[in-house]
């Protein structure tokens, strides 16, 4: 019944912490403050949380942030957090997918470290030109492709690192949702609008909200590279400008095979994240909805159900566990688990000594893959689908 | 708890009936033979069970058949019934795939009905002929495409011809295996043996064996028509000679977009065939190792578990169950009820009436569609993975 | 992928059957037909089908029985069929409670097998007279608690008697349907009819219709003697005059404990029979709904998730399993298996011989043993649920 | 994709809270701590966190408690708290049971509301001696039992109290465990050591620890209330001091019927809380492991698989829920509903004012109950299994 390393709450050390947006009635910048706040490892300090001035105002009230440091735009706070002697260490950004890399551009270049939202930018050279800043920056940069931070997708990773599967030969992984069945984005819906804009969006649908996820996980847990991939986006819902349905072939240097499936327009799906690898020695099975367990079998033996914290649970899990076996730990902990990683580099950093080499979470370089994906996917696609080299 | 027409063990009419191959060691042989019994409508008196002849008599001792009733090859059997007045109705063929097409000519031109393992035949060329001498013969021409039977996926098929999923959009089926994860080939068993070897099997190894089961199974539940499709057949096992993994996506008439899935290689998986169609309105799925329970989602309403025989069956899958709800039936039964339609059909042929009307059964034209699947498979895989058509 | 002997369809020796009650309409008998055909072991020549003599005769010839084997009475049947030289050797009895005894005792009077329905009779006395019958006569008496036919009931028994869970403490059992949540038996369900009869299913209504079968199941898998227990029996729907909602504490002797729960207003429970057991060094549970599944945890141990015929399977499942793992079994083959022993029992006294050692089937004992549980768990409730002796 | 009142995470009105117990090493502490910071209604500045002096201190060091502010015990924290303008509001308690009932009188009589771990005391006379306390205090009381804050045990107890059951007739719950199958009390394990202590514990072992969770949960979801238990507490593992597995029958007012079965021997379970209630119009199955889902029959409809958050949420469930459907909440979230409830009941207080009406968490008077549950099923136990009332 040992708490894991995640759970340590010693508050020592907090790390200052800015957000932009975020504000009243949005989804993902409520999540990243629980995230924030579960280990208890950052203060929430400064905000522009949102583009209209009265809501910006309102949600700084309600969050406990000082007036003078709710700003109205990113680029004033990056400017006076980085003047201030208490400024933040590091900032959230959780906006729309065409300001994440104007918005980590300004605080990087102020000093400032970044944890960002999924996926990275709109572009594969927007990507690259991140890249570049933050490795001259030398700063810490966390992109919250938060199911990386399960326990059991850790332990799914450490198996097959250890050898576990032998060889991998075969990556499935799907993520249909159904909340884009009918046309949302007419009927008020904010996250609806937003993710089917392709202004705010990018050129990427469901392959760049959640095929992201998908392929991030994908690559995560395996530890496999892409050689190649082979794309079919649909629209299928009406006068929808992007795609709501992803089919894609994977080729991955080595020799094993991929699919995978995404869908916003699968009825009786929320949100089904699952991912199965086959090798020459075994099979790992994960599902998103489901998190704490996985399901492990060695070639002719019985399958087994491992569960988070129980027997057979490997040390890279029960590091990111905060609970024993059977209590079920669920979305905001695996995301917790992101912050919890990003607040060790961060304060690692303060000294310019190394983190606790256990320390893994998603970077720039994973975010600049995930756009290579997002752009090889949409070539291939409008190409006739043929296959396409991904970075 | 009223028990189905398939239940129905009216010994009145009892078709007689012959079997090739299936002799002692033989694993569908078997499951033929007791599908047969089952509702009590066939008696098994006559067959070339092996090409082994002490294992041909050996057999037919073991089962009851008369000595002079046991053949040594399937074409002597044909001739010799098709000459006695109390000579076989109908012949069951359950060899090997190469030796199906020139039984059932055997037997069809012999003037008796046909029971045919699937594949059909090894080559689409093959099936053509088929097809025509079936159409010319006047008789009938079962292929146990055995899924079909089960009631929950006659239920699906009923629910959406019904419209309850509204246009379907996505289709996704797999049929992932582990048997073929090692060169089992080479071992000694027979199972594998025949079903790696080209002679023996035809151009397709998974995508021939389970490959044709998922694209058939998709294809019955949705009355959808195949446009074209994109395959990616891969063999994993060094030294195998056909492929053991296959990836395929789908194009439907009407624009629906589908994904197949079918592998020999997947550790962990027994015989794990699962269909899921989501449509404007409402989604379904299936597992055929659960098959008494089918989920439905109407779009924006809670999830339902139909069950067999439970509220909300159908009557397409009341008809053909024998148990009420909580009593499992399992693969037999659905291989049994093919067995019953095939006896309605053949019983309605003896006086040139119809048959019921609800009677279904997967025919050669089924067969002729599975052939041209595997044939576009083939050649799309070896061509680069490029759309090919299909029929 | 081998199929064990309950697959054995050998007709050389198949053994002459007839029937008491299960004419038209009813449930019970069919299933034991159908069961009777699954192995191809018996031959049904003789019935008295039913009370009502039309329904008698329509049955019979539905069935192909011969008109003048099917009878009037089930005292004419015994007495015609002893007499004749190709007489019927053994008889099942698919009747409602109360005929069950006498019709036992005619037939083992005039030196027929017996197969017969559960609760073995309606009294404790009318069960001890029946035992010292069976004994005196010699005949085989086969108790169709067909639950214990499931191969992973088996395996479970086999995997206890082996040790592998250490010295059993805990028994849970619970048996859940919802088909008497309203008041059927006055909506014309039969079935509801005559089992909220007290004359004609005996003292006990749920006790008796699924209670002893989860007293048998439970017995049967562990090998443990019942020392007392301790009942409640419950009347949920108004009107009705037995018990539909059972309660019990059970001593085991050797120190166990265990939980027994069956209703038949458990709304949302089809034929949820599920037994859990926990020894000193393991844990087993399993469910009748999904039959092929049994889940195992060594203490300490990952949990494990054993498949009928798949890896971990014991040679007593494997010996009553027909097909390989991943293509499921049911009811119905677990009810023929209780069928095929039955054949290989009476095969064996045909010459005297001893069945094959393994040979397993609920017997005149434990039909003893189940009106002893019942009648015990009857007077434990009306005496205010206080301990009670069980036999 | 709405977040519920419980994810409001305004941090105006901070409760500053204390503690007592949980330091370094403890496990449920850690969890309040978790709990408390979630939607970040509470602020941690005060700790009498160990009885041992030195991991007192460093306890308060890591959890960034001032060092004035960590005190010896908790009458010196209490007093010393009381006087501090900037004292704490409330405080948790988190040691073991012994110490809960002198803690929180202490905190009581200095004007300081209570956050209490289960059971409340050790004795019923303590509890009566509480509940007086708390009425002539005036403070807000809060008993722990976070089982009552996950969002689809508030759905069901809507349900039942719109009367989508009907008249609740059978009440099933279980909590079985297997973390003392073994004598981990004498291998070093804290947790193992103080619940299997009677001096710590009180009378209770398994049925204090877990059985009441399930007790309360039952009543908490039906609104039923208990007229009479029959216990039989069982010790297995030999030498231990405390029963370590129990079976309850239950009446309760209005003629429904209960079993409760609690175990910490059922190898194979790791804290499988499980819940189901049948009444005359539909049943409910919840289980804690998998707390995002629900199932819900009505009688002669399909099942209906309701998620937390998806189609079918009732707003007491919206109301507690932090995330939309898919994105699994745990127990740490369950627990967080409970500070949740604390801190609007505290702040309405600052002002004499009136919490939400939808307020909802277990009080003083639950604890009693607990209790009371506690004694009584000792004393049917020691009695001989015989009915006893309770309270």
């Amino acid at each position: 019944m040992a708490i894991g390393a995640s759970g340590s709450d010693s508050t020592s050390g907090r790390v200052r912490l800015g957000m932009v947006g975020g504000g009243q009635g949005a989804f993902i910048g409520a999540v990243h403050r629980i995230a924030a706040r579960i280990d208890g490892q950052f203060e929430l300090v400064a905000g522009a949380l949102s583009s209209d001035p009265a809501r910006a105002k309102a949600s700084a009230v309600e969050l406990g942030i000082a007036a003078e440091r709710s700003y109205g735009s990113f680029e004033e706070m990056a400017r006076a957090e980085a003047a201030r002697p208490d400024g933040i260490e590091a900032v959230s950004i959780v906006t729309p997918n065409h300001v994440h890399a104007p918005a980590a551009r300004a605080f990087l270049e102020a000093g400032i470290h970044v944890i960002c939202d999924k996926p990275m930018t709109t572009t594969v050279a927007e990507a690259e030109r991140l890249v570049d800043l933050v490795e001259s920056s030398g700063k810490v940069f966390v992109l919250t492709h938060n199911y990386t931070g399960y326990p059991m997708v850790r332990q799914a990773r450490a198996m097959i690192g250890k050898g576990e599967l032998g060889d991998v030969r075969v990556v499935q992984v799907e993520y249909p949702q159904d909340w884009l069945t009918e046309r949302a984005e007419l009927s008020g819906s904010k996250q609806a609008e937003w993710r089917t804009d392709p202004k705010r969006s990018g050129a990427g649908g469901c392959i760049g909200d959640i095929g992201t996820h998908a392929y991030n996980l994908a690559a995560f847990v395996t530890g496999l590279e892409t050689e190649a991939i082979l794309a079919q986006l649909t629209t299928f819902v009406p006068g929808r400008l992007l795609d709501d349905h992803v089919q894609i072939m994977l080729r991955y240097k080595g020799g094993a095979r991929g699919l995978l499936w995404a869908s916003q327009v699968a009825v009786g799906n929320e949100n089904a994240l699952k991912l199965r690898i086959y090798g020459t020695k075994g099979g790992l099975e994960w599902t998103q909805e489901d998190p704490n367990y996985l399901w492990f079998t060695r070639f002719g033996q019985p399958k087994q159900l491992l569960t988070r914290a129980g027997a057979g649970a490997q040390p890279e899990a029960a590091r990111v566990s905060r609970l024993p076996g059977g209590h079920p730990e669920g979305y905001l902990e695996g995301f917790a688990t992101i912050y919890a990683e990003a607040a060790r580099a961060i304060r690692a950093a303060r000294t310019g000594a190394s983190p606790d080499p256990g320390t893994i979470y998603p970077t720039v370089q994973d975010g600049l893959a995930g756009m290579r994906f997002i752009e090889a996917a949409v070539t291939s696609s409008k190409a006739g689908n043929i296959w396409t080299k991904v970075g």
